[in-house]
């Protein structure tokens, strides 16, 4: 029987992660404000303040009679009203993208930007407009759609473009990100030694040059919020960091961000990289400083969380930690650190994210690209929060606090075994668009009855429908691309005896059948043979994932595949300046697992089949990084 | 064609991820001991040491001429000779293996821990023997062998046991650890309020008195080398934590181990808490302090770091990061980071692992637990090498040291693009045995004739058998349990037109054919039905995933499944003293998906009913902690 009584919480917008007004008279009474201990060599160092001994024994939960919200201060893009305030810049979109195999269309990419609307983030760095034309056009689309969507409180993310050191990447990202409220154009160049003499091949005063007649480009242009890295600022020279730095505030950047590019440097390392620059860099107190840290010694985390603890006051992340290599700083990780230890340990700094959106983002990321999680990763993994089940032996534990810092339903997430509205064979349409509502899809009524249909299906062969259930069919209903091609049906046979044989009937765009058949080395070889045959477009498949979505042997299980076109469609990267292949990826959800498979395949097709009917390039790569104004 | 020319690097057994002799020198030039700055109040702090500018744009890789290795100091329980070595403590055995589902098998510790001895760790904690009688034989096994096989250097891992405060579990972790050539007891007890409180019900008194009398107990077993941990001392209160840590040392603890048990300090913090035990505890000198960090904020890596940087001199850790909730420190991580970042930033630590075997030792740890790393995972994940492939537009990247700080080969991993032999149709035993060995795979003959037989199936039907495909058959072919049942032959019929249909005939342990057929929701389900009918051993399906592990359509897939019997089998929960049920997994791989699954489940039937059928608890998990002596 269904139940209709809806428990998750209810999660007002500006409910936000941490209570300055708590904070600030917690801090009169523990902690002072941060400030440099000086060294016997007269370096200033920035350390973490630690609290006396059992002061530690806090909890990051929300408590039962939370203060009241406080408010995120007013956008001024070189100051921060409140010194506390950690601004949060997403770039899931942008660095998190250029992971192998993450390549999103433009519509999930519209899909996540919303969502990081939702969560409160403070900008969205939405792509590389320079990279290729449906990067251009996904970064105006989000401009123009959530660069305007300003909610009661005045809150509208900034949207932000990545253009390297020239005047057509610059420009293209200023066409793209202009159609926002707030639009920023953030420009990098490299400033390490190693990459100075490799990859530029530029002398230090070229460099300086680039980057102020670039900065002052962007200016030019009408763009009053210029973000500016110095790439590889890890390895780079102080002393000419300080210079470069100094040149790019006179030039009129508003925003400096610290790259550790490469993922070398340790917390302390870092934090005190932030501090010197802060004591050293001329009209330093003029611009917000920034955190950008790569996660290749595993330390991207503690390194941002130094940053912010020595001065910078905007922290570059992506949900999941994804990125290249070894990825970014967790935006869940880092945001969790700042609500559990900001008031204790970190001198009262404080984020303007909503918490509660964590779960849903991650998954949507995870969902679009490609990218699973670990079971152990924090916050988000499927462990994050699962103790063994088991018998409780003697009632050991009555106090959850003993294992546990945050609560799963801080960061959006329902405890499987107190869940709200259970959902069967004889449950309705209000009780599956209540169980909808619970979990945080607002859906059309074409998709909801698509969904509701599905739903039917399920329950007719599963006892109890779960919320993992209904996630899968939604993922599988509405997070897809737009149908070129379309299973209709499929029949195989396989085993140990002989060659598997696959029968496919396909649909196309225009509703016409086509049917054909054909063996391979197993089930999903032989169909997507058959699809072959009547797609006629070449791939290579380079990853084939699957798995269960809920126990039992009758669960719903989820396929992904990962493609790659032999047609060489490519995009620039950001950082190398490289023509990279784009590879798309699909999923397909079902209870038989042949049929997800071919699902998940005809979806990266279709992806991939969009991608080519888009429009070429429209601003071209540029070859060679060049000094314009 | 196959080629028999070897390309990868020869490995030494001696072949330290750091060498002392030239840090030392290093450290003259530019480094000073570490000691603690002072605060304005007084308190001692420790901090990184942070080198001067450029000094940071090092590498970690190998150079082409590498200084003699050093030896491992002698080990002597409570004093290491060379002040500068950091002990590693690994716990992927013990705390790994706490995680849901990553139940492993005697045969698979035993196999990990040669792995481990193989990497080099100073200590293998190799499980809780009075969790189970299970894990009391397992941990027999490996201090019988592993614990006894020194090498010609004169290492061998100290094996060490786990247990509670209280005389049955010291009872139970000396009987199966004191065959070991170094045996050592490993003794916890909680000091935190919360957990005093709440779990214990105990006085600060009555925790003390335990602790002494259990650490006296354990010595007069004849143990000389017991470690104790004051569980949850990231919130426990300073000196109650030093009066407890003084009090064991008296009794005759050669080790303090600090857990961070909620993961819920900062890398300051932590280091701050090692410092002030290390600058309070009476009798600390002689004793080596331990580090044992959790991930629940992702900041495992950083205090582990903080900790040995502080004065910590022993660090726990689990291969790729597994265990409970969010994990522990990984010891890839804080390995390659202390190996990168020991002689500059560190103050000349260093470790004795041979870093070589990380990639075979992290794929063992995968496959036995059950727990895969996201694809960004530091070190160990697949993208962590990994860059978008591409074309080199215009040669623009000369030198690798530009985004990489640690070269694939010093981990063990070969770049794909640069493979040793090429595997083939037409190559043979000798070839195959050349790449076995490349892998890192010693194989039995039997074992080698049935990889053998597999390896030319598979090159019938593919044109290029990978490496990964190697390393799927010999995972499938190797690591499996002992064979209860065994698939023979699978025939299976599904899609979209009607009810999937399986018919399974298996083999029992005597040779006796059983057939069976079921209709289920899909290929997996039914098979799954037909082989319950055979094995009538009811099960619950927790977990099913599958991945292929090469690219194209025609790759090997390997399933995963996770089961847990309705039999109720239990352990005891090290740190609730809970009964938890454990879990067993299966892995299958080949061709024809339906095939890897139903090879998968019946790995995980066969892993299950090999438990059921070993004799019962040996040692009654103790209900109530008790003092004796």
């Amino acid at each position: 029987m269904a139940s209709s009584v809806i428990t998750s919480p209810k999660v007002s917008p500006t409910h936000f992660s941490s209570f300055p007004h708590r904070s600030s008279s917690l801090l009169l009474r523990h902690f002072h404000l941060p400030r440099p201990f000086i060294t016997p060599t007269g370096t200033p160092l920035f350390l973490y303040r630690t609290g006396s001994s059992s002061a530690a024994a806090i909890k990051c939960s929300s408590t039962p009679t939370p203060p009241p919200p406080s408010r995120r201060p007013e956008y001024i893009p070189n100051r921060i009203s409140d010194p506390n305030y950690v601004r949060i810049f997403d770039t899931t979109l942008r660095d998190g993208e250029q992971s192998p195999g993450a390549t999103m269309t433009s519509k999930e990419k519209l899909d996540i930007a919303r969502q990081l609307a939702k969560l409160g983030v403070d900008i969205i760095e939405a792509g590389f407009p320079a990279s290729s034309k449906d990067d251009f056009e996904a970064v105006k689309m989000i401009a123009q759609e959530v660069g305007n969507a300003v909610d009661s409180d005045g809150y509208v993310p900034v949207i932000c473009g990545l253009s390297r050191c020239n005047d057509r990447d610059i420009k293209a990202a200023w066409e793209a990100v202009k159609y926002a409220k707030r639009p920023r154009i953030h420009t990098f160049i490299a400033t390490s030694p190693i990459h100075m003499e490799y990859k530029l091949k530029k002398s230090k005063d070229q460099v300086i040059e680039i980057a102020r007649s670039m900065v002052r480009y962007a200016r030019s242009l009408g763009c009053e919020d210029v973000e500016f890295s110095p790439e590889d600022a890890g390895r780079s020279e102080r002393d000419f960091l300080y210079e470069i730095l100094g040149e790019v505030i006179k030039a009129g950047a508003t925003t400096l961000n610290i790259p550790d590019t490469v993922g070398i440097t340790l917390p302390e390392e870092f934090g005190k990289l932030i501090a010197d620059i802060k004591a050293n860099t001329p009209g330093i107190e003029n611009v917000i400083i920034s955190t950008h840290c790569q996660n290749d010694l595993g330390l991207s985390t503690a390194n941002t969380l130094a940053g912010a603890y020595a001065g910078a006051r905007q922290v570059e992340v992506t949900i999941n930690g994804i990125g290249e290599r070894a990825g970014n700083a967790s935006l869940e990780e880092v945001v969790m650190a700042i609500k559990c230890k900001g008031d204790h340990t970190l001198g009262g700094l404080y984020t303007g994210i909503n918490t509660h959106h964590i779960t849903l983002t991650s998954k949507m990321v995870e969902e679009y690209s490609g990218l699973h999680v670990q079971p152990h990763k924090a916050i988000v993994g499927a462990n994050a929060f699962a103790h063994e089940s088991g018998i409780h032996q003697d009632g050991m534990l009555k106090h959850k606090g003993t294992y546990e810092i945050i609560s799963p339903e801080d960061i959006g997430l329902e405890r499987s075994n107190e869940a709200g509205i259970v959902l069967g064979k004889l449950s309705g349409r209000h009780a599956l668009k209540m169980k909808l509502i619970e979990l945080g899809y607002d859906l059309e009524s074409e998709q909801f009855a698509n969904i509701f249909w599905r739903f039917k299906e399920v329950a007719e062969q599963k006892k109890r429908v779960t919320d993992a259930d209904i996630r899968a069919l939604v993922s599988d209903e509405v997070f897809q691309p737009a149908v070129v091609w379309k299973l209709h049906d499929l029949q195989v046979t396989c085993g140990t005896l002989g060659l598997s044989t696959a029968t496919v009937k396909l649909l196309d765009a225009e509703g016409k059948e086509h049917v054909a058949c054909s063996v391979g080395t197993g089930p999903v070889d032989s169909a997507y043979k058959a699809v072959d045959l009547i797609v006629k477009a070449p791939v290579t498949l380079l990853e084939y994932s699957m798995s269960a979505v809920t126990e039992g042997i009758d669960a719903i299980a989820t396929t992904r595949v990962l493609i790659r076109g032999e047609n060489n469609l490519t995009a620039t990267h950001a950082l190398t300046g490289e023509q990279v292949n784009r590879t798309f990826s699909g999923t397909g959800a079902g209870m038989d697992i042949v049929v997800s498979s071919v699902k998940a395949y005809i979806g990266a097709l279709n992806k991939m089949l969009g991608y080519v009917n888009s429009p070429s390039t429209a601003v071209e790569p540029a070859k060679k990084v060049s000094v314009s104004a």
